[in-house]
């Protein structure tokens, strides 16, 4: 009945890795992890993401965002781009999906870089 | 004679923002910082990168990476792309162009994320 595995979804995109300068990434661990910096490669969604990352309450709706020069449609799409890659999350609430910084996974990314 | 302009080459590549949870980027700012996290996007880019950045003495040259799965020539070209981006400086010595990670440019990047 229980053939239970732990925490599938976030294992999947959440950085693995150890400070760039530790040791060189394995195959693996640079195709995981290359998928979130790639999200943070285009300026719009670098934009939208730090945009939620700095909303009040730590989260922000499309209904927020209007001052980024695309289309609300774009907007959405950015945004989910950057869930697909494990960035964020999202929850609806009535008409709106909130979107919040997934912050175990930013921190990760920073502690790559970071030293 | 003199019309001297500070550091421009780093200037032009340097990331310039405050951590992502301080404030939205600007249009500018997200344009400048989108390009490297960009060229960290390709997983055979950022295993170089760490390959690089973990190497003994904090650099290397094509001469010391062999087991990436792609040929010199390509190993070469993302070495390139990583430094127009900004991330790695190189000094040539004799018959191999030798890289290192550039760590204000690496860290300011890592402080962006990590808060």
């Amino acid at each position: 009945m229980s053939n239970a595995v732990e925490a599938p979804k976030l294992d999947v995109v959440a950085p693995c890795c150890p400070p760039l300068t530790e040791r060189p990434l394995t195959a693996d661990e640079a195709e995981r992890t290359a998928r979130m910096f790639k999200a943070l490669g285009d300026p719009v969604r670098l934009r939208l993401f730090s945009l939620v990352a700095s909303h009040e309450g730590g989260e922000a709706c499309v209904c927020d965002i209007s001052d980024v020069g695309v289309s609300q449609p774009t907007v959405s799409h950015h945004l989910k781009k950057l869930k697909e890659a494990g960035l964020l999350t999202s929850e609806r609430r009535g008409t709106w999906v909130y979107y919040r910084v997934e912050p175990s996974v930013v921190t990760a990314l920073g502690q790559m870089l970071g030293r």
